[in-house]
């Protein structure tokens, strides 16, 4: 095989903006900002109103104070110190990108405040917060925090004051998916949860994808996942409304909506709350994702306030029929991608020469020789040898490192293709495995067969089945400290709740849910093993009237690295019975050297 | 073998007491008393001030009343009609007990009231309850279902009004333990608890196992628990003080507890709990079993409420040294009785002669061979055949079923020795089981053996590894109705909290507690199948810094019901080297016929 060359990745950037020579005059003018606002420190959250993973650039305000990037965080800044919360994924990278002389770097379970906030807010001073940047929960768990030290108190976002260049909202054109894709309608869509709204007169949306999925639309708001930003309230007797920056708000767009939904600007929302509070109707607003501001507005104009769920998330976790046949194209798409590039880096690898970089790069490559894949689903982690065990690690050019013959190499990446969303991790041999990584890999391909071979009542939960995917590691003393499995949307979120694997998940599978499955094994310094495969929850065949599931994803898993003693024979026959359904479904769509290698890497064992 | 003849029963009657004649002049008097309290309807729930499954006779207010002798369940007399609301195990049972021309029998997922209650009061109607019978997490639950139709209302018992020949409270001998078998004194108890009071000034114990633990203290109170029924406060400054009825109060008692404790009279309890509330004290109470009466008591007089969990139940749940040692010692008195009797039971059996009775007495009868065996912890459940399906059978003179050869047999027993409690089932062939027993049986066993050989981090809950227990079954698509395991006292509860096996147990296991371990699976009309071992939570030799279970059981698995091809060999291991242990603890303590059977029934297969 000819080594060819690869076009610069487009999903994904390998620099780390940071400039902490920014964070000093930042952080003063935003302490000039407080007397005016009536503060004694600001609290400064990554997240936006919409809670995605992914912000646009005028959202992304911790980074622009403080040059902290990561996905998760928040700020508080004090008169006098500040100080960074952020989870352990980040324990490394926000010092070296903050200025560590004015801001303290403090760890976080979750990365909200901790208890440590209260040495930078003066005795009976004031916290001021942006109302649409925190959800009602939180900013009653930081009032348990604060425990009357000091009081939280909403103010405009005083960072938008001091940013004079800030990025206006992002203005991406909207698609709207055909039946075969969406499969219901948005008249159906609208119907269903207006009719399950049960006591409440509307319930308010603030998530992009519950939005996205009522009105079978998709958009470019953000990167890695298909966002329209905006708004929408749905009622029980009446049309929902959907709020959009103006800009997006075009004829065609009114053309698709016509009949089904009004459509206002953005800056009518708020006023469109308070006209709900003034005709005292009963609104649900979910306290784990709506804005406090949302709450506040509401509950200040008269509304009675019903704290639930956002309705569209079950519903959308079920994928239907279109949908699901959407997701098994897509993941074929994907499958010759992953079979091109893994026959690319079974040929180059031995010769020691290939770096985190090149691998992003070439799997981004492979990906984008089929059309209909418009980005990436999330970062691709490409973790060689011991940069494997940094369970959410992202390489860039200062860490980028060379994967030397002998090490294993775990890629984690996914992508969005018109017709659905993928996700896959894959762990690759490059050498002689030792006996302990092939010890290690059979226990977490075991626990991933036995998830993928799991027969369960239906009511069972992602809590429940969890530790099938834990027991093999757990016989050795070993375990991984991440969920099993999240749920991912149809050409939505790759990460989607609220079905998944892992102790935390409460909510029962049902036929449709999309999830994935991956345990996996780390060892700090040596190497990292994860095995994932999507899977959709079906109605069982072979124990009637309960529930399993179907594997969507179509890749082979790396038989060098398993010993076959450590398998029964059933976990044996699942194995051969997927190569041989991989060789089946993608035998035919690849060609020359590519169906050479896939032919071995799914002979049975 | 020759057939011995046994003495009758101590531990357990066969007869229900049902005279539903009664009936309906003891509702007729209730409803005479409804007028003077100001009360349309009147609740009458089975459990006591003390949340026992077993309550003494003066308590038995329901059975009293509706003629329902089960071990849970409410009654809701009103002016015209009266509901029984019973759980599933009890929908035959009390419709056979009381007079259905009165009471309407009425299913309930927990044996408490449901939505169904409204027709029983007038809309805008006061519904009378006695505050000591429910807690108030129940009060709040009715309060909700009520939703405004009804009001409810404390009032003094109204049954106590018209049960002329009420029996008093017991008043049994109180045993202390020596520290041979508490391991850790009183004094040091009373400091820890005291100690972990936090912002608490006093907690309050209403249940007798919690007093029990913290006083080293035994009695015989209720059938088949070594309670003492009374109440106790800590305080956080001062030396607790232990209210029990006057006539246990003997010179022998305030000998035992001197400088420990003050001991006061059961009268001045609630007098007690105003004074705390004067005093403006923070008083921690347990919502989920303190009575309703001690809240409001408190709360009226001034205290600050602090709703928290029991503060004995984690601490006794932790077995120590002293306390497991009795344990494995009351397990290999009750193995030397199971062995009797299993031998017996097999040389019996084919003449098909055994009633599910028989076998309860038999069982009985070698059990008192050991002195100090002084209890049965709970009823036997002796199922034969189909009665083997119906999870919480209790046999009567009525249902008594003659096993035949060929059907299984299921025993789940145990026993109160002094040195500690046991619980154990086995399910016995009695000739050759179908393809089908076989499979199932094998299935159970498996997932028995999955739980007794897991090794898991500190920090797993049972919630977690329940699944373990059921993997199996539900591979064909079954599975069984009731938790995995419980946890069992030390020569106390046979269920206790607030560890257990099964999805609603979410405190994470520590070494010393102790658990059953008890998959099943019951073809409804045919048969059932369940094994149960008692297991102790301990650090892993095996897994460094993880847990696993040591197993205290010492008694055979009929491997004639075992499927040796579904085992993998680490099965097949783990039941021949827990054979090999049964036989070599217990072979020495058994002789003549005994012997000859346990060496049978412990061949490694």
């Amino acid at each position: 095989m000819t080594s060819p060359t690869f076009p610069p990745a487009l999903f994904q950037s390998f620099e780390e903006k940071a400039d902490p020579s920014q964070v000093a005059p930042r952080v003063e003018a935003l302490r000039a900002e407080f007397a005016a606002a009536g503060v004694d420190g600001f609290l400064i959250p990554r997240a936006d109103a919409h809670r995605g993973e992914s912000v646009p650039p005028g959202e992304a305000r911790l980074a622009y104070v403080t040059g902290f990037t990561g996905s998760a965080g928040v700020a508080l800044v004090g008169k006098d110190r500040a100080a960074l919360f952020v989870d352990s994924r980040y324990t490394l990278q926000a010092p070296a990108q903050t200025n560590t002389e004015l801001v303290d770097v403090l760890s976080s379970d979750r990365g909200g405040i901790t208890a440590e906030a209260l040495r930078y807010v003066p005795e009976g001073g004031s916290l001021g917060y942006d109302p649409w940047l925190h959800t009602p929960g939180e900013v009653r768990d930081m009032e348990k925090l604060l425990d009357g030290h000091a009081k939280l108190v909403p103010v405009a976002n005083l960072v938008d004051r001091i940013w004079s260049d800030r990025p206006g909202a992002p203005v991406s054109t909207i698609e709207f998916l055909g039946h075969n894709r969406a499969g219901k309608t948005t008249a159906d869509k609208i119907a269903e949860i207006s009719e399950g709204l049960g006591k409440a007169d509307a319930a308010v949306l603030t998530l992009p994808e519950s939005i996205c999925w009522l009105f079978n639309m998709r958009g470019r708001d953000v990167p890695n996942t298909p966002f329209v930003l905006g708004f929408a309230i749905v009622q029980k007797d009446s049309r929902p409304t959907l709020y959009l920056d103006s800009g997006k708000i075009t004829p065609d767009l009114r053309q698709a909506l016509e009949g089904l939904a009004d459509i206002s600007p953005s800056q009518d929302f708020a006023a469109a709350l308070s006209q709900l509070g003034r005709d005292g109707k009963g609104v649900q607003i979910d306290p784990a994702s709506a804005p406090a501001a949302v709450a506040e507005t509401l509950a200040q104009a008269g509304a009675k306030l019903i704290e639930q769920r956002d309705p569209v998330l079950l519903p959308k976790s079920r994928k239907n029929e279109a949908e699901l046949a959407g997701m098994r194209e897509a993941h074929k798409l994907d499958a010759v991608a992953l079979a091109k590039f893994l026959a690319w880096f079974d040929a180059e690898a031995p010769a020691g020469k290939l770096t985190e970089i090149d691998i992003v790069t070439a799997l981004e490559a492979f990906r984008r020789e089929e059309e209909s894949c418009v980005d990436a689903s999330f970062d691709t982690i490409s973790g060689a040898g011991p940069n494997g065990a940094i369970v959410h690690y992202r390489v860039t050019s200062k860490t980028n490192r060379t994967l030397r013959p002998g090490e294993l190499m775990l890629v984690d990446s996914g992508a969005q293709y018109l017709s659905g969303t993928t996700d896959i991790t894959r762990t690759m041999a490059t050498g002689t495995p030792t006996v302990e990584q092939r010890d290690r890999f059979t226990r977490v391909l075991k626990g991933m067969i036995a998830i993928s071979m799991a027969h369960f009542p239906k009511g069972t939960t992602g809590a429940q089945i969890d530790v099938l995917a834990r027991q093999f590691l757990w016989q050795v003393g070993q375990t991984y400290n991440h969920g099993t499995g999240h749920g991912v949307g149809a050409y939505l979120g790759v990460h989607e709740g609220p079905v998944g694997i892992a102790p935390r998940y409460a909510t029962p599978f049902e036929t449709g849910n999309v999830l994935s499955n991956e345990p996996g094994y780390y060892k700090a310094g040596e190497y990292g093993i994860r095995v994932e495969n999507l899977i959709v929850v079906q109605e069982s065949e072979a124990a009637p009237g309960y529930l399993d599931f179907e594997t969507l994803t179509l890749v082979p898993i790396d038989t060098r690295l398993v010993d076959v003693a450590l398998l029964t024979q059933a976990e044996r026959d699942w194995l051969n019975a997927y190569h041989q359904m991989v060789w089946r479904e993608i035998g035919p769509l690849v060609t020359g050297d590519v169906k050479l290698w896939l032919e071995g890497a799914t002979e049975a064992i």
